[in-house]
């Protein structure tokens, strides 16, 4: 049945959009129909568990989202700084092109939802957790231990999701490449945090 | 009119509350009233422009807040790295105690509201340059220059931000904490963060 999986794929895209952009209260069924031109009556055939379905939904998919996101990064990237350049880069060209409205999928429902929502929060962990370990993994892969990894990894998902607020209050990208330059100088002004051939290279000079 | 006042203040703070714990749409005035033990029917009164007249008041007592903490906070700091320290324990304390419901006061609105709502965006906007401007003063205070001090300012304030959201899903202070360890490792790590009287000792060695 390709049609149930593209119009059910269509509604969890067009949810994610706007539970991103304006928040899970202001999201209604009726946005979620007209966003992804699904017909009108199909949204409870597909979701029974309503809006809250669709949440889950939505935050899976970002957890998916940001697993390949951070792969193609690091294809294009030699080290944690150039790695955060490129997610940097994504990043402010989603928030350029949705006129400052669109900067994570889930940050808004976290604040609107967490801990009040027990089983969302535990979705909304599991997605940083992902992040958290494809970040350590890439990390790692580049000769920086667990631990340090972990804590830049935590740094790193702390400043993006902070500057998208910033950011979209201040419609500019400016706060959020401030934050990006800060956060570039930072890696490569610590030792835990650069990858162990440039630490060799520095101590051997 | 004291009683107008003191009623009035009531409102705010309880509005600010329920604003950054569950957000601006699912903050009914009922609410509002209840946790400031207003009497039903004053709101209109107090708020003749209603929720939205609200929200402006709290965003504006947020960038009050904002204000005092890091004034505060300076007092008892000698550089970056222990000024991030000390608000980040008063950060974790109304986290903590807030059963991880309440982190920042108006990031929640900023996520539901920010480019939409034109008034409010601002008002946003501004509580980050107020809170810029504290932290920049500090840092100048200690020597760092204004573009350096700009550049810190950001990266402390979408690090904050950021982390109170990771925080909040995972209902544990432990993302947060780590975001401040890898924040003050970065700020002694980079000599352009580091007080001027620190660089000269360090320059002197």
């Amino acid at each position: 049945m390709p049609r149930r999986t593209d119009s059910r794929s269509r509604m969890i895209h067009a949810a994610s959009e706007l539970f991103g952009q304006r928040g899970y209260h202001a999201t209604a069924f009726s946005d979620v129909i007209e966003g992804s031109g699904a017909p009108r009556g199909s949204i409870y055939f597909h979701f029974p568990g309503g809006k809250h379905e669709l949440a889950q939904e939505a935050t899976a998919l970002a957890g998916d989202e940001i697993e390949v996101t951070v792969a193609e990064a690091a294809s294009q990237a030699t080290d944690p700084a150039s790695l955060i350049r490129v997610l940097a880069e994504g990043m402010v060209q989603r928030l350029e092109a949705s006129d400052y409205k669109h900067g994570c999928s889930i940050a808004t429902m976290v604040l609107e939802l967490a801990p009040y929502d027990e089983d969302l929060t535990v979705e909304f962990d599991t997605v940083f957790a992902r992040w958290r370990a494809a970040l350590v993994g890439c990390f790692e892969s580049w000769g920086i231990t667990t631990e340090s990894g972990v804590v830049l990894a935590d740094l790193v998902m702390s400043a993006f999701e902070g500057a998208l607020i910033v950011s979209r209050a201040a419609r500019s990208p400016e706060p959020f490449w401030r934050t990006v330059d800060a956060l570039v100088d930072a890696v490569d002004g610590n030792a835990a945090f650069r990858p162990a051939a440039a630490r060799r290279a520095k101590a051997r000079r």
